[in-house]
């Protein structure tokens, strides 16, 4: 490819200098190891200010790992998973949850990446009746993996209605904060405030060079969480540096401004694209993810100069992805490369 | 605690400002993502250089990460493992190497953290006998647990008697480079050339802020691995990243430098040790740990200045590491108490 | 319920006599254990000679050790595993294959229980993307759960397309021997001699106390089997009493006798239900299960005379299934309780 | 070998004709499944009359399975499960409880297959410390792999302490009954009044041709166990033939008449070996096990006539193990080989 940003994925993205400068900050002398320094200390407060004082945060390497942290965390091994077929634990982990937790994963057909109760409910049956694995947890991924977002609203309606049934619900919030953007609410709204049981907080693509949180709505649904942690293989002994980039983010609302930022840089990119005659949008763009048909036979061309991945090659449906570090020049180059490969 | 180092391991040091340097560097720009990127190319270009041009190498995020993953990709889960009772692996994983592999932990009682052939042999029997645990793995730990070194004869000892079996060498190298620097060899002599098979190479302990990589001896081996190793949670979204970190470590002896001023400060310690009455070394001092027994009762105020770990509390055991970043300063300042309090 | 027989299942039915018969003969001094013994050696023997001399063959207690047993023997915990949507191993082993196997399960939405290469195809992709688990293994289920048979063509087509993608045929036959009195064939022509690779025998449904046998199609592809189902809970140490039962299920084509039985009285029930109005099957009557709908409100009543279960309790979808031990006055009776109840 | 009875195992022995005539009877018309019939319901009711009225009972087919449902019901994968070095558990079932459960196991170097608090005490550290698996649960043998027996006494002793630190007592009683009569006691005090949480009670070595039950103190252990069961692959369909057999060994103390023939006959053989010079038992003859080095070389000959298991072959140790149908001509017969062949 040609240039040095393409839109491949927020996670092709660099370090953001506030994130590398909160690491250069960090690198200062011994610290107790595996989070019994003061900066995590310090960061797992920050967690209570922003998400609510009664959560419980336990920071991880990567999105997989805290997706089963999750999981393991609210479920026994003969429970079931309700998701998304579309859903990063389901799709883009390579069984990871079924292998780490057990469990059997029961996905939901949907168009947008969004489930509905309507949807969940088809899973909600057989409790108590041995042969099958037992409905327990439900997850849903927020922007989801389509790009798309929940409103607050519905997110409660799930919330409310697996409470109900006596489940859990998990938020895969890799891009927590493009979707709290795209609904103007706060972290806490659209999370423990919405009625989510457990979190998986995004960093890494929004800036951070690696670490995402596992966020308990309380301390008694953690209790065995540092164990499950370590066992997944997610405990980092140098942990201050993964407290330090989230301590980065939550500070000065850095998080919003860096998904603040990627998100109007899709909305450019997607106004542009409405120009075009030969370019079909596939979902609405909630947040920093672009879902467009494009001409087949053009995609090889359009990759020489800015990276992307296919979506769906059958239907020649490509993603594009915008970051905290997607420049105009980036959106005005790759809509000129668009119209004339495309037209 | 008073000072800003301690000896409580040498994961609780910081980076090495030319780790830290190679950081900033490689943020510049998008890079693909999973380790498509060219710095982890080069650096897996690298690692063949330095432990022999056959060598496969897949970056993970930590240690136990990295066990986890060569135990898997070397057994079925009906397998056992052989491995000394103070094996990382076997005390300090949470049941990790259990759990992802489904194997069987077999332990050797041993004084000095490593295992001989005639130990290993009690348990070579049963195979074939679909009642056991067919044991198919052997693991030692280089430098081991408890700071001692196998030489190289003896690694390879170990591994000419396992391959005669049918089975595999794994060495855990979290402290490889001390090990190294002790023998005065190469890192490819102590592990390759002398027959292992698969190795855990240290990064975290050794001035990386997190990084550890996974080496096998042939690509053959190591068929399965990329998949393992994302099912695992142990693949980085942002490789270049950790990828760079060892690239910093292989370059220009990086790693020795740190391990060898490790190794000194230890013996710098264990010689003004020497001079006390009431500390008795427990372990011979091979590579940055030393082992010792102090009179009840003083711990808590060596504590209060100097940070550590107690190893073994019912007979007044502790455990005090060098790292890379031990300052001439800390081992004089922490004798100076030793003397005081303990005499 | 009033009646002795009821149509609940194949494997609420007895025992066969001939079967219980060889049960007491076997009890007859003493047999060295976990499959050393005469009868054992036998009727492995046995199943070379229906099955083809290839075979390796495994007795196991139950229906979803024999399943999960295949599934771990032809995969790793990367691997998916493809099957329909109403499978067994999807829906009634409560995430068995989930658990010991570590593999996701791809279910395929099925009207009739059956697959097709067509959709199959769809998960026929991602190979080698490490995100992706990796499709490995097909199971279909023979008869299927919903009383439909493949025919010898179906099934040999989907194993040439397999086993053109290198991935492996799983049959999941607790009720094979219906199948195969249905399409008039062999055993061994709708198993091994069209493709399969494993096979899960059921014994228990067609008039054996307990007992299945796990059956590839040669040692090859069995080389880990022994350790795999000791190590899945599934060695019979008393195992004559498991060999002896399939001993008689296969001499003078017992299999065949009861499976033929309980076929004939099945399209009994199905010729009288065509001469109700208020009951509409909702599948094919290949073999011994019918499905039908019934109007809301009959159940119960019907339920107090023959017992059976409610399929999908939403539409009014019962099961009867039809065993070697069904009489025809069982038939007569329950037609007539439909007759009067529902009309 | 010669005789149609050898000294190999219990379970090389054949069904005990009251237990085949129970399977006789069952044999009756459906039953229904999954055990909702009346003879697992009264076999039940039967198990709280023995055992205790608060108890809960679950049948399942082999001892590895109910020891794998007894560890998983109540530990987590991050647990540890402390043990002697002999337990079944630890070196008969392929690593099973691994891979079932996750968990690690800590076994406890013994001579004679009992374990104490004191040795117990030596694992009960870590408590905790992430790092460590969590120690949850303690497993001993009743009678021991050994063929020796704890006294009530130990038993209480171990639980009481293992109580104290919240922790669960699980005793694998696949030879209880033989302990029971070892020790002229109920088989409730020797289990669950002397406090065991859950026990595997056997079966298939007195007499059954298959069947374990896993009993739990009381139905709040027990909460999951169903799920778990199915999930372990363990759940018969036919519930009612092992249910049956239970009934008949709980029935006029079949299982003491059993265990104590068993027991008498072991004696009697013991009392003719200290007749012989050449035989050294090794360990006390409590129940129905012996253990005796003999010369080197004799081996092969008494095991064309007798077949029975090395037990340490670098020792020349064997194992005899008597049964309800050894027969006091199979004693006589024995030792008169004995005398001609050891002298």
């Amino acid at each position: 490819m040609k240039h040095i940003r393409g839109f491949a994925s927020d996670n092709n993205a660099s370090v953001h200098p506030k994130v590398m400068e909160a690491l250069v900050n960090a690198n200062d002398g011994h610290a107790i190891g595996y989070g019994g320094d003061k900066i995590t200390e310090r960061t797992q407060q920050l967690f209570k200010k922003v998400f609510g004082k009664e959560v419980e945060t336990f920071f991880v390497y990567n999105g997989t790992g805290a997706n089963v942290i999750s999981i393991q965390a609210l479920t026994h091994s003969f429970n079931a998973v309700v998701c998304a077929h579309t859903a990063h634990i389901n799709v883009d982990e390579c069984g990871a949850p079924e292998k780490l937790s057990g469990c059997k994963l029961l996905p939901i057909t949907t168009n947008n990446g969004k489930i509905t109760v309507e949807q969940i409910s088809q899973y909600m049956h057989g409790f108590g009746f041995e042969h099958h694995a037992q409905p327990k947890l439900i997850s849903i991924t927020q922007a989801t993996e389509l790009g798309t977002v929940y409103t607050i609203d519905e997110v409660r309606t799930i919330a409310d209605y697996v409470h109900g049934l006596g489940l859990y619900l998990h938020l895969d919030g890799a891009r927590l904060a493009n979707a709290a953007v795209a609904l103007d609410c706060s972290l806490a709204d659209i999370t423990f405030n919405a009625g989510v049981d457990v979190l998986s907080f995004g960093g890494t693509k929004n800036g951070l060079m690696f670490g995402e949180a596992v966020v308990f709505a309380n301390a008694q649904l953690a209790d065995n969480v540092k164990y499950i942690r370590k066992q997944s293989t997610q405990l980092h002994s140098k942990m201050r540096y993964t407290a330090a980039q989230f301590e980065a983010l939550l500070t000065n609302d850095l998080w919003k401004e860096n998904a603040s930022h990627a998100n109007i840089m899709a909305r450019k990119l997607e106004t542009g694209i409405r120009q075009l005659n030969n370019v079909k949008l596939t979902q609405p763009v909630d947040s920093n993810g672009i879902f467009a048909i494009v001409p087949k036979g053009t995609i090889a061309k359009l990759q020489e100069e800015y990276f992307f991945y296919i979506w769906d090659e059958s239907r020649s449906e490509v993603r594009w992805m915008t970051s905290f570090d997607t420049q105009e020049e980036d959106i005005e180059g790759f809509l000129e490369v668009l119209k004339r490969e495309v037209g």
